[in-house]
């Protein structure tokens, strides 16, 4: 459908697709505008180095380059790779997961902290936050520290986010957290009842803000 | 329509709350989220001393507290007045123009500049920049400085807006401008046009994060 | 008498009051300006959440607009409900106890870490600190976390007074305390000798800096 | 008389002192604390290097640590001259004009300005400001360059500090500005007026606060 | 020769490449550790868009990964491209010409500018100042605005970069100019000279910090 | 030799010097410019207060001010003391140590921690880094607090920087840590393999960006 949001999971993992095609769920059935989620058949299987992160850059950039017809796109991977070279690509608004889970995370708490995947992105994050100019708010980044292997494991992994969400909130404050992670949105909400305070899911947060921009037509 | 997002003006004038409720149109449109938008009939005509922030906090609280059956809220007045007592009135999201409106220019600039209607008004937003965390993404914020008679000659109120934020854009380096009012959305389009540079109306942004945020049920 | 400081406690509770009035002896003692005390018999019985904030700020407004005869006013809520509109309607000076707590705190230390009661209070510390612009020489907010019974009990507040201190000297690296809360100047001197650093007490920084001023009729 | 206040003007200048001393009038008159300022015969005539402050250091260190019976002190220079070391030598509270001139500027205003005499001091003060954590409410820091044949004449003293105040104003938003200066109080008020908006005189800011803390033995 | 030091230049440009080779002279003469500029064959003939940015990246850390016996390494184009991949694969120092260029005009002046070629390349570099988290030492950025024909004309090139100097001198407050390009050392003695200030060749201050890593073997 | 980096040490201790001497090696060398090492015979045997640090400004600036065929100059003493009234009285390139070996730890690390030798130094250091801008990347200030004496025991000492880098790396999260201390280079690079991070040796550090400078001639 044209004018519709096209969301991009710069890896090739169609289990990740598929979880963040669900994820949009709820905002497909809000809204008129549809969405649709497509993978990087070139991608890397999964976005961990900053190597990683440069590799996707380009695919991403002439995927945008090459589609006509939507009304914009967002890039779901937190390392919002290509972002401002997409921008640089299109008219249409084109909105990355680490930066929207973050300023939708400024809207629900005081400090907002960080639930990363692996401890080696951790530099990264600092250097984007500071980009973005929102370290004042910032309390923390973790990682739950997890093999992909584990991750298969919802048992561990959801006990890992609570390990790690609990530090987070009782050792550096924040009252509020992030997913640095695209494509576990099933652990948003029972996360954030475990916890006691609100939890982002930042895809959903991304194409929340992309779909009204797309319905303003800005 | 129960679960529908609820635009409050805290000002009691007509022309501006239709002015907003213009304003939502779009959005009413790609939306299976109904939008309402009301004023606050004891509020005061406009809202431009501290004291004026401060007098309809209460009734604001109240509203809010009142209703049963809205799914989120939009406080559509650029001072975000009673953002946060409201949040402790309800468990539905809660946004006000002003957080929303800035959290957006981040998405569309390096720099963001505030067009504001009266320069006794700049103070009050520093402190707020300051609150949120957000000023080392700030450019500066000048005032047209009109009168309300002035505001209803289109033309003029035009012109003083494309004078400012050229200023802002050209002297303070803003790449992205916030109209830092409700109520003057038709001119969003032709400023940004004339000036070359992405303008925000924050009425739109704030109901675009609140329709995403009602459609998650967060 | 005329021209003196008018200390103004937010809330109903004289208890509070009377120590509030207690602990501006020293000052009084020394000052040819007088002090006089006031409670707000319409305030809530003590001030915690957002609301109760808001609440207070129409009452000591008036009761500012409606004072003849002040040479200034400090404000003794660590809130400082309703600072900048108070501004807006006397010319004589104005001070909140938590901006002057604060900026005394700069003056005695590098990093200032605040003694809450409430650990519900310390988002709003939070976005004050960034609207001050000071949050460069925030050490760390902690609450005590007791109830008004248990205030009553001075041994018992003392103790967590201690506990929490330590926590804020010895984890979040405080060089310097302010005792986030009007009415406990009792404790003052003890707490800093116990602790081995300097202690604030945030109304009679405030009425410090007020007497110097109306003294110097700025 | 025991426990006064001593406030140092570490140059060694008379006339400088004089105004310093009849600066203090007022205060002395509402207050019960004596106030003694003293000029350090071993000092420069003035201080303009980063050496003419270094060199200043130790005469002010030992006039600190040789004093008995002071109850506090000023460090009289607007580059607060060894304000650190002399804190280690008493226990007495010691204040530098330029901290508490600075600090007093915050609750007057949103974004204070510094009217400095020579150019060459502005490094100084950036790094100062910095050292103290408050950048982010300043707005600009501009010099009268006057010579100091030309300082009296207070005409055109006066004019330029209207000048320049007016740029700082006008220019870099400030609402309150700060004389970095010791000595030049006869023009506060006027200067006050003419701008209308708050100036701060910094040794009256640094001795309010110090008898303050005199009086109540911190 | 093992060890030395490898300067790419990650545009195609012979003129810029030799350029740098020549800035490299007085570091060679001084230096035991060898210096060797490169240009990457199948870079863009100039670096201005975002997209440009990301183009080389994979090629310079190609390049990095594929040479055996550098001692260390910098990445010749102010926008640091590939900087975090590069240091990913080598365990020598990589270091990059605006993080180096703006470091060294730290220990230079309070405030530094930046002369840039073309405006749009500008916001990258305010998310970059972010990034470093240096923006408060900041004093702004301008832009010659000349193109690649004009840049041939030393005349007007020089012309345009005293020009801008002078502005982010007077205007913004700088003390200390980088040039936030390579290629261009020719201009930086007669730059600081007729402006009054240190300049900064980034080339030539990354280099210097190289040469002192590879002696240390840190 | 003529123009060679003139390195002191301000303190009169013939250990600290020999053992920055040694330290110089590997850039000794590199380099084709010379380094030559002293003391001040007049300093203090350490410098640990504020007082300390002042005492030996005069010393630092009459040293290089009577110097007359030094290419550049590094002062030595993590407290960076006269650093800027030194500038005032050369043109020659001077250093500090602390300004470099934080500045360097910029280009190993996302966020810099300190091992400091006693805790009374951390407020000095403190507002050391709020005047160099740069607390965004600050980790933390740990001291290993240990006697004059058991620094001569090289085990006890290593043991305790192993301890206090730990604690910087897994609590404060530093990624690069800086010796805030001149003398200890011995201990750099077992320290570094130790806890599996990069430790900066600020001597070395500022030597290397004096060389480079020196070559240069700017």
């Amino acid at each position: 459908m044209s004018g519709q949001l096209l969301v991009i999971n710069p890896n090739s993992s169609t289990e990740v697709t598929e979880a963040i095609d669900r994820a949009m769920a709820p905002l497909r059935a809000a809204s008129g505008v549809g969405i649709k989620v497509v993978r990087l058949e070139d991608g890397p299987p999964g976005i961990e180095t900053q190597q990683d992160v440069e590799s996707v850059v380009p695919l991403i950039v002439r995927r945008i380059r090459d589609t006509n017809d939507a009304g914009g796109y967002v890039i779901a991977c937190f390392s919002d790779p290509g972002l401002h070279a997409a921008r640089e690509v299109t008219r249409r608004p084109v909105f990355g997961i680490a930066e929207c889970g973050i300023l939708t995370a400024l809207t629900l708490g005081a400090r907002f902290g960080l639930i990363s995947i692996l401890r080696q992105v951790i530099p990264r994050h600092l250097r984007y936050l500071g980009a973005m100019g929102v370290t004042e708010r910032f309390a923390g980044d973790r990682a739950i520290e997890i093999t992909v292997t584990e991750l298969a494991d919802e048992r561990t992994t959801f006990a890992r986010m609570v390990a790690i969400g609990t530090e987070l909130r009782d050792e550096n404050g924040a009252d509020v957290l992030v997913m640095a992670c695209a494509g576990m949105a099933e652990y948003r909400a029972r996360l954030a009842e475990t916890l006691g305070i609100p939890v982002i899911e930042p895809s959903q947060a991304a194409a929340s803000m992309a779909l009204g921009r797309i319905a303003l037509g800005w």
